[in-house]
């Protein structure tokens, strides 16, 4: 885990070294961003508040909410925390606010928020995957998933193109726990969106629509050297194909509304391997870019 | 997968769409190098020669050489491949060669050499991981090393540190097991190389050395603003925390000797992830410097 408390204070430090990883997982914040408003937000957290997840966050000062389930477990038997304790609750959707545990019983605590709830607005470009992973075997799926919401991307949709026809629906819903899981394992404030699959046909549009829209193809130019030198765009699409590949045709359409082709280096890749890369390499871009 | 034959010829399109996925795969060569030599060996792979590794490559045109086992099956088996049918071999060493299937038995099948076997020098910059993953669980190893063997980095060392001091033996054997089939499947010219787990303190003589160290870290700005504008480098480094991150003396000494800190983005990263987005980003940057 990159756990930039690790670095912030001192004793914080002491406190992370003889802490057990478990503990000392959840002690740590996010990482501070560039931009003014999530680095106010996640400051907070990295100053170690422990942050909880709370679907119905209230919205004022005051206000007063009951945190169960495994929520109120890491609360209360891992990081041992009570009457008085200060901790921070996000919703998934932006909504963060610094509370303090007013009771506790058997059942859950209630934590009272010490100020109005904020609203993170989502910092810069907000990529969306559309990949065909609906064939993938061994858990490739799963991760593929998982990094995705680690990395950062704002959604993902499963892509159904002529060599990837289907996606199981019991998938779909496996899926969406492992986002979840996910997403508050790495304490985004908000939450990945797994979409519905799509046809090739119905992502045309939407191609079309948009000026930062990447196909990743073994012939293509690198990314890096493809990259605008600046855009103001707020949303950009990864499209990545199937095992055995789009088909001739499928890439001449993608081309033809505007999607954009690029290598991903040297070696051949697998479908999540190649949406790994090229997402990771996308948000370090656009990360750099808002400094 | 990334298929680069499937934009290569109609024909070759064609037999792809014929054939099940499993040989689609087979069929498919490594995706066109920027350079001449490597260019040259990976065209031959995307015009649809189906590639085989073979450890002990002879050298000269008219020698022969015997392929057993899993070689064996998926090029009689799979592809049903048969006498006089035209083969590529490959060494894993740089190694590659044309050659024809002269004789197949029972045990085996014999491949005579076209040509000389070519030797592919390693292309661009080559990236060597240092990575704490001893402590990682749930097959987070196993993924860390299968991703990098396919993204292309030269070697990966497990790094031993204060809050990740070991890791087992059985697993660095099965660690090497999956490198060998992430090879095959990615269809590399140049081995991976899995290294024996190095003590941090030994690891910074290594790092003074080298001009392109790059340290995983959350408070660092973005990779490809540090990124240097041209490198003459033939080696990087990249250096990733266990969980629970370096102490602080760690990152202190790592930074002494030259190790540039670099952020991967507003979320928290698991150390796989970090990683590999870090690997991502570094060999799609030096392929771009490539061109």
């Amino acid at each position: 885990m990159l756990s930039p408390a690790a670095f912030s204070s001192s004793s914080f430090s002491a406190l992370l070294r003889r802490a057990p990883p478990r503990t000392r997982r959840l002690l740590l914040g996010a990482p501070e961003r560039a931009h003014s408003v999530a680095a106010g937000a996640a400051s907070r957290a990295r100053g170690g508040l422990p942050r909880f997840h709370a679907p119905s966050l209230p919205s004022s000062k005051g206000e007063v909410i009951r945190i169960q389930g495994d929520e109120f477990w890491h609360m209360t038997r891992v990081l041992r925390l009570g009457i008085n304790d200060r901790v921070e609750l996000f919703d998934g959707a932006g909504g963060l606010a610094e509370g303090f545990i007013k009771k506790v019983d058997k059942g859950g605590s209630d934590v009272e928020l010490l100020e109005d709830a904020g609203l993170v607005a989502p910092q810069g470009i907000q990529w969306h995957v559309f990949a065909a992973f609906g064939t993938l075997k061994g858990g490739r799926a799963d991760w593929l998933i998982e990094k995705c919401t680690e990395l950062g991307a704002s959604s993902v949709t499963p892509l159904l193109t002529e060599r990837c026809h289907t996606i199981a629906e019991n998938r779909v819903d496996r899926l969406q726990r492992l986002v979840l899981a996910a997403v508050k394992q790495c304490q985004r404030l908000h939450e990945m969106s797994l979409k519905p699959p799509v046809q090739i046909s119905h992502l045309l549009p939407v191609v079309s629509e948009s000026k930062l829209a990447f196909l990743a193809s073994a012939e293509a130019p690198p990314l890096l050297s493809v990259l605008p030198k600046s855009s103001s765009e707020q949303n950009g699409l990864l499209i990545v194909g199937p095992e055995g590949d789009f088909t001739e045709e499928e890439v001449d359409a993608l081309k033809s509304v505007g999607a954009a082709p690029v290598g991903l280096g040297p070696c051949r890749l697998r479908v999540e391997t190649a949406t790994i890369s090229l997402l990771s390499a996308l948000m370090l871009w656009s990360d750099a870019k808002d400094q």
